[in-house]
């Protein structure tokens, strides 16, 4: 089945937005299997998005369109599909319901141009996610965090989803309604597991699976350089989701064997930091941070994991070698000897923030993020990383390349990955 | 002049990266002036290519294509392209010495693959910035980032314009090259300012500019919510460039009138955490950071700012009320009566961490990011943050909406624009 994606809204045109649903909707259908081979984007303008939409229906089975069902007079991709496919929309008595529950609810007065959004295809059915969905018909899908529902309009072997231009909406709604349709229409269930790796680069990460991947049927791998990190998707189809699990074990286990360690999580909504919360509460640990060039960014980066304050109470910021002595306790002679990136430094300063907040583990951060600083010993993108767990030590060294804000991203990473892959070893012995 | 943009590349329709150059171009071709309809993405396939690049020129005065111009044989825009305009390819000499001259400089080999980057529009004449752009000609535009050179293809009053896809090759050369060149074809020289404003909702922020908007002509004045802030963009269409700074002062002039302290910058490259170090550079000050529910966002992004080691050596991330005391001296008694998420707490924090650094300047956020942890009295969102100057306090209250990392990001900018604000009326008196 080939897919299309129409994304409709002036915003996006002028720039003042960047187009993350684009992204969002192509992972998604990938992941389902589906072949997408054209994207549009169109301005509310009546006569634009009747051409782009009668273009789209003409090459493609279907086109999922975002944006433009609000109950503004711009709003107008409901009523244009309809016309180009000759669906006439009448008034529903439930979605006229819940959009004055909805209102009601968010103290809201109910307006004209509200109901314009009670407008569904004739015939339309409610759907919650199971139903036949081989046969023709036309679905209303629930929207539980706004007013105007998405909806699918089929007729004469072409089918349209139209789909909110919010992400807070449009994203539920895709996984609780669409996903469920597009599989049922395939009759296929597919399962994914997402191995999430950390510390090995692209192209190894690729070169690691690529026998796996020239040799994939089902379930099938792909991977994605995402922030620093590489994730690879497996994903089965089956008739049944248990089914589909039984085949995704084999290959998940295939890919912990070769990536060891490096694999943190096989769960899509497991972030980095939560796999390193999730460690500190397993053993009991508590943990601190002394950060120079990340200024911060790895504290924050915990502090994003709700419930964190049990395992995390404050961390340093010592951007200054005066900090580093006076909040870390690293030594003028240290500092003087060695310069504040080096080796010796990053374990002083781990040993000695861990001192300072009497925890299990610190780990900590000093290099050069640039642009300027850098020397031909220690150039821009140097970074040391240390970690201190219950008396042991570790250091690494790091060149990472691109902008400060890159290098000081892909530092901060290390260290969280660091801190995780020292409380594996020290657990393990 | 309506302008259409393309952009190739299976990268995107698997959802692989997101379609950042999209916003740029768009928002680049808003500030020129020039009305963009459409947008396709499409995969880097020949048939369907030449289907997208033929509807655009047969619709759209010029096209924008971006992506596929690399060595490989996916990479086929430049084909087809010339293909469908009529235009025959020619090999250059100056861009094969260009070419092999890159090559070397980055210590690869060269490749029979790389010299399909030589091939140009036959009669295309290098593109320096000037130039006369107003007759039909093919350009070469020059590429100091990469391989593949940019292209413009004029025939029969249209025109196609060919970029690299990777966003750190195309953004320098649509600035360099790409902007002159639209600005020559027009005739007029296009001058803007960007009134960056912080601390002022959208809503309101284009309430207050809308007589002027609605009275526009030249100057042109379009308002974007960016992050936390309303950014204002002036441009005015001149001859000259002299002549459009002239046309942009009354109006920069009035918007500051307006807005008073809320415009920080009115230069686009000026982020809201420059404007502070700015501020402590000038009044000779040293500033720290006591931040519990940021977690040390604020300290990460005053450390993006190059050269802030002078102003600021150290900050602290005090999540738990026992740092909060231990590292910043607020009282027992304080947290206990009024909890840690108070207008006290803040203020003892912010004057706690400017004795603890002897600094002239303390910020300090407390707040609840949710999702747990909220009460009636205390909601999710509530965020009370504390400035500390040379003795002056200033607190205030905040709710803001949103995810955990939303109203965390929030918080962080709105720590900074107190600490702008607190320096701005300290050294007005």
């Amino acid at each position: 089945m080939t897919v299309e994606m129409i994304f409709v809204g002036t915003e996006l045109l002028l720039g003042n937005i960047v187009n993350t649903n684009g992204q969002f909707l192509s992972e998604q259908c990938a992941a389902l299997g589906l072949s997408v081979y054209y994207q549009s984007v169109v301005g509310d303008n009546e006569g634009r998005m009747r051409e782009v939409i009668s273009t789209a229906l003409g090459r493609s089975d279907m086109v999922i369109l975002c944006g433009g069902l609000g109950p503004t007079e711009d709003d107008l991709t409901k009523e244009i599909c309809a016309q180009v496919m000759g669906i006439p929309l009448v008034e529903d008595e439930h979605v006229k319901e819940a959009l004055e529950a909805f209102v009601r609810r968010i103290g809201l007065q109910m307006t004209d141009n509200v109901y314009k959004q009670a407008m569904v295809p004739q015939g339309a059915k409610p759907f919650d996610g199971t139903g036949d969905t081989q046969r023709e018909t036309c679905w209303i899908l629930p929207n539980s965090n706004g007013t105007a529902p998405g909806l699918v309009m089929e007729k004469n072997g072409k089918a349209a989803i139209l789909l909110p231009g919010p992400p807070g909406e449009m994203k539920p709604m895709f996984m609780d309604s669409v996903r469920p349709y597009l599989m049922g229409k395939s009759g296929q269930t597919l399962t994914s597991a997402l191995v999430k790796v950390c510390g090995v680069g692209e192209s190894l990460a690729e070169t690691m699976v690529l026998d796996l991947v020239d040799a994939q049927t089902n379930p099938t791998i792909a991977t994605y350089a995402k922030n620093n990190e590489v994730h690879i998707r497996v994903t089965a189809s089956a008739p049944g989701e248990k089914e589909g699990k039984k085949l995704l074990k084999p290959c998940v286990k295939e890919l912990k064997r070769r990536f060891g360690d490096s694999v943190y999580t096989v769960k899509p909504e497991v972030t980095l930091e939560m796999a390193v919360v999730k460690l500190l509460k397993k053993h009991g640990l508590t943990m601190t941070t002394a950060e120079s060039c990340t200024g911060g960014m790895v504290a924050s980066r915990l502090v994003n994991v709700p419930g964190v304050s049990a395992f995390f109470s404050e961390g340093f910021v010592t951007y200054s070698d005066q900090a580093k002595h006076t909040l870390l306790g690293v030594k003028k002679g240290t500092l003087k000897k060695y310069t504040a990136v080096s080796e010796q430094t990053a374990l002083e300063m781990a040993a000695g923030g861990a001192a300072a907040n009497k925890s299990d583990l610190c780990v900590s951060v000093t290099g050069i993020a640039g642009p300027g600083g850098g020397t031909k010993e220690i150039p821009v993108g140097r970074v040391y990383i240390g970690c201190w767990l219950r008396g042991e030590t570790t250091v690494k060294e790091y060149t990472f390349s691109g902008s400060r804000e890159k290098i000081r991203e892909y530092a901060a990473s290390a260290a969280l990955d660091l801190a995780r892959r020292c409380m594996l070893n020290y657990f393990r012995k």
